[in-house]
């Protein structure tokens, strides 16, 4: 008998509520039958949303929260004001050991402060940082910090180096990912004094980290790395600016092959691959934001998803534990810091 | 007789070197039968590359510069060292008036640089903004600053704020452009102090500026403000991702258009549509940034563009002159002078 594996999930989180979490997670169970799933929420009403799924009913048991996050909740009031909401309750199982992850689609900031005060941040990282993973030219990348940190010196962007290194490596799998720093030019003089800093201290280190340098926007649709560190104010911008212009593309796309009988006869004969383009860059498969340098697992779902994405931010819960990506990101801190302590050490014995 | 304009051209900018700047303004040549243009570069082989142009070469004085800019030139060395350049003697022949412009493919901080201490700022602006405009699934946007200022405050957003709304009032012809500040949420307490400070300014001014708030990545593909103002970094990083993806969605479609007979056939009877998109997204068509802020117009041209691009460049340069965006820009200045000064003493009298 091999071990199952409790997820908790914020049952309200998400623009839809809990019908479309609850069908989410019942996507989830379908594909996981070693997983269980705590429910936390109003529990009249999740548990009647359960009866359409009695497959995931019978591996998921709700636990009722009075309270409930709202998005437009400062982080600071919703920690101190909503201990007795859906989130926090969620959060808190984590902490307690019930859950070996927490999967929210509710307000980020909210969820970041609260699990960043229960959970605790890991030995040796200052802040957390959120990371995805994304399609590029190549394969798929990964970039952080994507909102946590409006502002961040050299040291949090070596810290969010490392924790996107050991993702890329333990959960994506790759042998040696390759990490850039998101810059204006991919020259040594160029950007702020964060980037530079941050870039030489790479470059010197003994971990055996694969650093590219500086890269640019256009780097992260190409896939020139696998690890694209930056702020979280550039972060924010960048993941988002890509987004959008997705949607522009798609649109334009959509707008010109109906814009005539030839078009849409064209556009039918050749709708099997054009189908294959649509699942490619489906944004529900890329559902699912980590906070790296939690000591705990904690997801954020886009809250504007459907059931198909939110099945799948839980799937990239369940990816990191079976990673055991904590672990990895602990015992790369402290050789890092061993790391930084002999080049301090031989700095001032030089 | 309708006056004459002259534009003074760097013909050493660009990956490609005077072949295709020689042939860019042939191009622009062409389309414009008021204008003359002063080439500066290699004469000899400049002269031979315009055998091939014959109308045009009757419109192009060619000067002789002995010294040409590196794309590896530190800005400063390059404005230090390279008096005698093509891109140097161009924004001279500015300064002394004898041409309304100048367009250069070269290095960009170099053309920076140089142009900031040949032609100054206007009154009333620190620091000149590289400012583009780009189609969004609306019509067509701007964004500044693209990455002239690393660093910016809330003064210099301000001034971006006001050059950019000025720019498409008078050169895209928008009656009321509404403006936007790129931000990592869209309510008030998100982001730096920077641009939180920024949007008090220009909630608060009594110029005719339409401001929007603060926007998101998402909006530049969305077209929800015609003006983005953002620093340059961020700008920089934003307008390179938006290309690169654009790039990456191009490829992956012709991917899988082209992966087996029946979706080659399909993209086949569509090619006339597909053409339709191709044109409407060409970079190309976009290509002439501007630095706004200048006493006097200077456009740079990716370098790597071919001479459709940069024949594009030149006309952004021509509609620049037509529209007397300077004198639009001063005006504004005063005004936003003006303007603060009041507040101050209101603040003061209270």
């Amino acid at each position: 008998m091999t071990a199952r594996t409790t997820l908790s999930i914020d049952a309200m989180g998400g623009d839809e509520g809990p019908a479309m979490v609850v069908e989410g997670v019942a996507m989830a169970a379908a594909k996981r039958s070693d997983t269980d799933f705590l429910l936390f929420g109003k529990k009249a009403q999740i548990v009647s949303l359960l009866d359409k799924f009695p497959d995931a009913a019978a591996v998921c048991t709700v636990r009722h929260a009075e309270d409930v996050v709202l998005n437009d909740d400062k982080p600071a009031v919703a920690l101190r004001g909503r201990r007795g909401s859906s989130m926090r309750m969620a959060i808190d199982s984590v902490k307690d050991g019930e859950a070996a992850a927490v999967i929210s689609a509710g307000n980020t900031g909210a969820l970041m402060a609260m699990a960043k005060f229960v959970l605790k941040t890991l030995p040796g990282i200052d802040r957390p940082a959120i990371a995805t993973f994304f399609p590029t030219q190549r394969s798929e990348s990964v970039m952080l910090d994507l909102g946590a940190n409006i502002e961040c010196d050299a040291n949090h962007l070596v810290q969010f180096a490392v924790m996107g290194e050991v993702f890329a490596r333990n959960v994506l799998g790759l042998k040696e990912p390759s990490v850039g720093i998101l810059n204006v030019g991919v020259e040594d003089l160029k950007g702020n004094s964060a980037v530079k800093e941050a870039a030489a201290v790479l470059q010197d280190t003994h971990l055996p980290i694969k650093f590219h340098g500086f890269v640019e926007g256009d780097d992260i649709g190409a896939g020139t790395v696998d690890v694209i560190v930056t702020d979280g104010f550039t972060g924010n911008v960048a993941l988002k600016t890509a987004e959008g212009t997705a949607k522009f593309f798609s649109q334009a796309l959509r707008d010109v092959l109906t814009s005539s009988s030839r078009a849409s006869l064209g556009a039918l004969i050749a709708k099997p691959a054009l189908n294959q383009l649509k699942i490619k860059l489906d944004p529900r498969r890329y559902n699912g934001a980590m906070f790296l340098g939690l000591n705990g697992i904690c997801i954020k779902s886009h809250g504007g998803t459907d059931a198909f994405g939110f099945a799948h931010a839980i799937e990239v819960g369940y990816d990191l534990i079976a990673n055991s990506i904590n672990d990895s990101i602990k015992q790369d801190f402290s050789q890092l810091q061993a790391d930084m302590l002999s080049n301090k050490q031989s700095i001032a014995g030089q």
